[in-house]
């Protein structure tokens, strides 16, 4: 169903109620550009810490306007045994809502513009008829600016004489002026109101009134006004009824996603990333950030690695409807029309998120069929989908699969990785050149004079900083030196999320206990494995799924190193079939070769 | 007539047939935006001066797109005694040409979006057809790239076994494989080429040809090539026609189309107008420049000022229909699409060029009808039009009628008008009360935390910075003693200023001579008039048109003060109807009050 401004205020009561009947969400959004900065291969960066690459899409990807979101919701229908969606694509644009409202300015990306309209993307639905929104502190302000008016016209609504710019007492009336004076000053009240004719000339109305006529003016007038600030609000309503029902949220590739979401309708994004999680449990009841799906992270990890080769959200939807898995059985609720996924077009956000959701059932039911017995129908909330909450998948990064919004960052061992500072006329070529003698190497880009350089053998490594000491045109640094002087700089600032860490560490809510990391958040330390520790079954909650009881032990636990990893495997191979997961087949999430 | 990347190659040569014939071009465009900073009011100071404008303009209005172009010729048909008109619409749009074009990334404003889309503005033809361009440099650099490509291909492309990666001389061929060697290589050479498949993927095609074929396909690809780069430049092939024809362009308060046309087709703004007027004299070959009329400038001026109320392009186009004007006769062109002003909408940039095209023929007209013997025609290549010509409108500002690109910045008399610092939580009307004992003020605001404050008389200004001078929360000095300090930062760079225009002086071309100017560039003089001296005909060229030699002595001074400013009206009324204009009547620009 496509929402615009004209039909936003008619149908925001079915969406509401279909976010709050619905299973599951899935969201996606679609923005005006990517980067304004750094291309996107370096924005990219296949070293980028999840820090890093927060902070570099925050830098330069928030000027863009998220213009078009599409929601699709879905639920399960037991009887019949298939999803019921409602899918809603909203076009989406800050129309200002009055003359003190925000003008705002959005960058465009002419190759982003170019690909949308390729697609077919409707601009001037978006420009002539998108949905206008306010953020928290622009809606708390319009709301003080009616707060204002109110009380002022409260004040002088009051019968009196007095003119404010003479003098301060009431004006004496001559005697002979006192009939007249009487006869036209009704002894009621009068209502005085400013309008607006359809040129846009303002005029005002005064109008005699008896008290009560003129209560009643006035609560029409409050009325209205609360209509014209719910209406300011706009979009905004509909995430904040998505983030206040608790309800899983999926997306596909969803980092930008959320980003966008939060910024442009709720407030400017922290200063880093355990700020934001802070941010998510503070003002959005504790709900929004425990309940985030990526299924590109999904498709990327154990048990579906293996298996699926391509995760773009075209190729994932065309796979997941094949042999091991099967496709979902879902169907449009009555009066929403439904997509023939054989001829629609990606891209456009409310088919994106329709899709996205089909993908998330596919991997949920396949995980079902490891249980015993074996189930075709894996619920939203069921624990074999937690180990994939909150972990958001990172474009490019080689060895870190997600942004964990539920912990410190993974820290991988870097220890093959150098660090490579050159002229700025060097390319590629030559960084192949200087390490020609350590067979394959890989390149990743920082900017124009420096990039990090991955050799195939750690051990290499100490040989390359060695034979670099005297180069003059270039310097080589390991990436733990690289690290640790980084970490110099930013100490006074490290301090302060640490000490974040711990107030989110009280504040987290206790759904969320099972979730306990030992990743060591002081760089100094980078030889740890950056693991997760196993639960035991205490820390689970009961749940009303039935699944609960069986997988109580499905927990999200990381390998700690490579040759467990590979023991892993080897364990799953042998005890998948036999029966329900074990502790030590619940290490779902690879962990790369480099670890 | 509208066009649009689709018929854009098509078309061009009648757009630029269009141009080389007309008598005069008008153009208009429209932009995503105003400005990206303070708002339009902070913008426009009432008291900038010409280069404080212009570099607020730069600033803050440079990274909007310019995304349609109105263009509107005019050829005078003396048969008929009629204008003919070819209007034309261009959607602009920055699509990238390859992997390695500039990604343009461009700013849009909510609320001139907005405004737009009120007007029903179809920004699917932007976004999904508008034509593309490029600058200078980025031509030039794509020029360079095929350059490039094809030299490498020439070495390439010659019969040869070496291998490039291997060793460095020919390969040994065994005795036993000569003879299939022999027979697969053709004697004459091949030919190679990189093609690219419908779903963009890339292949190599290898074909046998002898040296004849070999040379027509080359010849094929270098068209082809040079096809595509002109392609590419696109819409600024246009722009280019426009400035090498030499013609006379007529824009409705135009110094924004012009920083726009130039940013956008040609190169980035220069530093200041200084640099300005030299870059158009050097790279649009002394044209573009030296013909540029603003009729907002030219209603707001005599003997237009005292009869036109409304300047705005809607409000013009209506007066200038009426008496004393006649509404001029204007056909369009056959096979070009006519509009009707009664229903039109304006703010489409084609229209509007076309408004201001025929704004331009009424005034032009009513000139005529001074002279003796009155004249119903007045050509775009009349002397009777030339005091107009490279002035362009500024917008709000009280004492400065227009951006002068001939010349240095005019410098009215601010002897009335002080500078105030405050803190920021003032408002206008806490200025009211502290200027309460001068009467009338008008405050223009510079910041959050300083205004202008001009008083209604010069006299009042020292008696308002003695009561301040013990004033702790606001400071007050008088304009003299702001500019003297910005003088005295800037000094250095004033210092490059004048030499630019020592050096502008010498390129100037022989038919702008008769504009010079005593106007004063060192500020501490400011007591001087900003008058431009009145030329004898002694300078005049001799024009092929009947209507120099009566009107040899119209050039373009200024009144010098309000004394001689009224003694012009006097005259004027006296002798106008009864003959030719005499050198005192030329007074046309009307000196403001304050002067």
């Amino acid at each position: 169903m496509e929402v615009i401004r004209s039909n936003f205020k008619d149908n925001l009561s079915k969406v509401c109620e279909a976010i709050e009947e619905a299973d599951f969400l899935a969201i996606d959004g679609e923005f005006s550009g990517i980067s304004d900065g750094p291309s996107v291969s370096a924005l990219t960066n296949g070293f980028d810490t999840p820090e890093e690459r927060y902070q570099k899409l925050k830098k330069h990807s928030m000027d863009f306007l998220l213009f078009q979101f599409g929601l699709c919701t879905f639920k399960y229908d037991h009887t019949e045994e298939k999803y019921i969606m409602k899918s809603f694509n909203f076009y989406i644009f800050p129309k200002p809502f009055n003359r003190s409202s925000p003008d705002v300015k959005f960058v465009c990306q002419s190759s982003s513009i170019d690909f949308l309209a390729n697609q077919g993307f409707d601009f001037n639905k978006v420009f002539r008829n998108g949905i206008p929104y306010l953020n928290q502190e622009e809606e708390r302000q319009l709301r003080e600016q009616y707060d204002e008016k109110r009380s002022q016209a409260n004040g002088a609504g009051s019968l009196s004489y007095i003119s404010p710019n003479t003098t301060k007492c009431p004006v004496t009336i001559p005697e002979d002026q006192k009939k007249f004076i009487e006869k036209v000053v009704y002894p009621k009240g009068i209502h005085v109101e400013t309008l607006e004719s359809d040129k846009k000339e303002r005029y005002i109305v005064i109008s005699k009134v008896d008290d009560e006529e003129r209560k009643r003016r006035e609560q029409q007038k409050q009325a209205k006004e609360q209509e014209e600030l719910n209406d300011a609000v706009g979009f905004s309503r509909v995430v904040h009824a998505i983030a206040n029902s608790g309800k899983l949220v999926i997306g596909h590739n969803m980092l930008l996603d959320v980003m966008h979401t939060i910024h442009q309708f709720y407030c400017p994004l922290p200063d880093n990333l355990v700020k934001l999680t802070l941010l998510c449990f503070n003002i959005l009841n504790s709900y929004f950030v425990s309940r985030l799906l990526d299924t590109k992270l999904m498709a990327s990890t154990q048990p579906f690695k293996e298996i699926i080769n391509n995760t773009s959200l075209a190729e994932l939807e065309k796979r997941l409807k094949e042999i091991p898995f099967s496709p979902p059985k879902v169907e449009s609720a009555e009066g929403f029309p439904s997509y023939d996924t054989s001829s629609e077009q990606l891209h456009e956000a409310g088919y994106d998120a329709y899709i996205t959701g089909l993908c998330f059932i596919s991997m949920a039911n396949f995980l079902g069929s490891f249980l015993s017995p074996p189930k075709n129908h894996v619920s939203a909330r069921s624990k074999l989908i937690e180990p994939f909450f909150n972990k958001l998948f990172l474009m490019r990064v080689m060895d870190i699969p997600y942004l964990n919004l539920e912990g410190p960052d993974l820290q991988p061992k870097r220890d093959h990785v150098l660090h490579v500072t050159f002229p700025k006329e060097w390319k590629t070529s030559d960084l192949y050149q200087l390490f020609s003698a350590f067979g394959n190497i890989q390149v990743s880009w920082i900017d124009d004079t420096s990039a990090f350089v991955s050799l195939s053998q750690p051990e290499q490594v100490q040989i390359a900083v060695n034979t670099s000491r005297y180069a003059e045109s270039y310097r080589i640094q390991t990436y733990a030196e690289y690290v640790e002087k980084k970490h110099e700089e930013k100490q006074a600032k490290r301090k302060c999320t640490e000490d974040s860490w711990k107030e989110m560490e009280r504040k987290r809510p206790a759904h969320s206990s099972h979730t306990s990391f030992t990743g060591t958040s002081t760089v100094g330390k980078r030889s740890m494995s950056p693991i997760q520790e196993e639960t035991g079954s205490d820390d689970m909650e009961e749940g009303e799924d039935p699944e609960y009881n069986q997988t109580d032990s499905c927990a999200e636990p990381l390998p700690d190193s490579k040759k467990r990893a590979k023991k892993f495997k080897k364990i799953k191979k042998e005890q998948v079939p036999a029966g329900s997961f074990t502790s030590s087949s619940n290490e779902i999430f690879e962990v790369p070769e480099t670890w």
